[in-house]
């Protein structure tokens, strides 16, 4: 996977008190580690940005960034993407920056990400979901999009099962786009990996402005880890109606699902999940499963039962 | 515990088959999650940065993002910190503004964060990682602390017990200082929990700051979740020689780790842990913890042995 991951020679230290553990408390290998690296982004021939990423689908990431900054959300507002033509001092392309060139009629920001403009006090005088919250072109309020509990509590081993990098590295966070489909079928569109949550969401909805796919009506964002208002705004800009966390959402980002008329599922585990916003587009399944009876295995009783057999 | 934690309606979905699921799949309850709101830091009239934060120890956090920049490194050079006085559109005071004042020979960045101010390639010329990284006033190569291993892999344990917001939300990280004592003691001396990874250590390393413990010699950092180049990085800053993390490094905080001379454990675990950079710091204890014999207890045999034993 080239610079994806990296081997890297560990020390590993095991003090379970195990016999193998007392006789080597410190084994020598080799780890795999995901690779982080500056990605410096930059507009024409300003520098607007630096990221710190994954290698890989960097154009995607840039324009996803330039999604989630609410900078364009056109495929026709982006011209091109290129990779700097610059070398390090061993004469080797470092593939860490990237040039954007917008149609010329595409606003920047005044200063940097981040960095209010006004000398006023910002948050202050407002809501300050408001100072933060960026406009958006697309509104998922209105999408008419019903998705089975159980079929949304399942997306996050589908998820699992389709990264590459986390099984080897233990890592990276990911995020999938999936379309559920009338009879409950789930296809997964995209998938995007990266050390930071943010850069994996950046990456799909990059992705999705790359393939003429925004607004990302009646799809279905899984990530994992947790839920930030961050990543329920990169999602809301990206019109995107159900954003589903393996995890916990803060407060904000609960807040902001409300305001934005997003279906916000955290927790999400298999067999469970909690619906903090937009509940809904969430529907129960027609027949809801029930569980397997267990058949009887011999020296398998429960434990209450096995304690009154003498050994 | 006020503005750290909001209680929130959720809708919990049980689709496990359970007999109480397929009679109640959906549940109304409370769920208490982390709170997180913009603070916007300001340099005295210049608004230098905004970040999302569970609201407390805002005073620490903007102390200690300073010292995370490189701006400043020593008490003397911070001379105040106040909320701004603006109030929301209710009349409430936001909190949600700082505003630091510093002795006028500190030196600015000429822009915001994360941008060069180089309009020459930045990251193509230079190796990836001295693009990033910023310079300290501290080094902790010279450390002479040495930590048993299996004490560093008791840190997150110890770390957990001692965490109130997690234990209510899930859904917030932790940093916590450590001293290790010549007898295999451990204090706690600060502990800092966040939304946000990066915002628990700057919380930290803004205390140690105003506590005036710059340089943080001789301790441990025990953070919860992965280490990335910039945990690496804020603790490098701080003088810190020993890191340690619950889950994977990157390849860059390991590399910077290794640059920097400090110590970097990952998968700490209880009794287990990775050392990546600075093994040398790692002792191991002088008696090594044998296994506990188990007791016979009739009934709880192993498997192998317990199927044998008819039903």
């Amino acid at each position: 996977m080239g610079r994806v991951t990296q081997r890297r020679k560990v020390h590993k230290y095991v003090l379970d008190g195990s016999p193998n553990a007392l006789d080597f408390p410190v084994r020598h290998r080799e780890d795999v580690l995901a690779v982080e690296e500056p990605l410096e982004i930059r507009i024409g021939a300003l520098s607007f940005s630096v990221t710190m990423r994954t290698p890989g689908d960097d154009f995607d990431l840039v324009a996803g960034f330039l999604v989630s900054e609410g900078i364009i959300w056109a495929p026709e507002q982006l011209v091109s993407l290129r990779f700097c033509a610059g070398e390090d001092e061993n004469g080797v392309q470092t593939f860490n920056v990237v040039e954007a060139q917008l149609r010329p009629d595409v606003e920047l920001p005044a200063r940097g990400r981040n960095v209010f403009t006004s000398s006023s006090c910002g948050i202050c005088g407002t809501d300050s979901i408001e100072a933060v919250r960026k406009s958006s072109h697309f509104s998922p309020a209105a999408d008419p999009l019903t998705v089975p509990a159980d079929v949304l509590a399942s997306l996050p081993g589908r998820l699992r099962e389709a990264q590459d990098v986390f099984d080897v590295t233990g890592g990276v966070h990911a995020a999938g786009l999936f379309r559920i489909t009338d009879d409950g079928g789930v296809q997964l569109l995209c998938l995007r990996e990266d050390v930071g949550r943010h850069n994996a969401v950046d990456k799909v909805v990059g992705w999705a402005l790359r393939e003429r796919l925004l607004p990302l009506s009646g799809l279905v964002l899984q990530v994992s880890g947790r839920a930030s208002f961050e990543l329920v705004q990169k999602a809301a800009l990206a019109g995107i109606p159900v954003l589903a966390a393996v995890s916990a959402p803060s407060s904000l980002a609960v807040e902001l699902a409300e305001a934005s008329g997003m279906t916000l599922a955290g927790f999400s585990r298999g067999t469970s999940l909690n619906i903090y916003a937009g509940q809904g587009r969430i529907t129960l399944p027609a027949a809801l499963p029930a569980a397997p009876v267990p058949a009887e295995v011999p020296g398998k009783e429960p434990a209450a039962v096995r304690a009154n057999v003498p050994g």
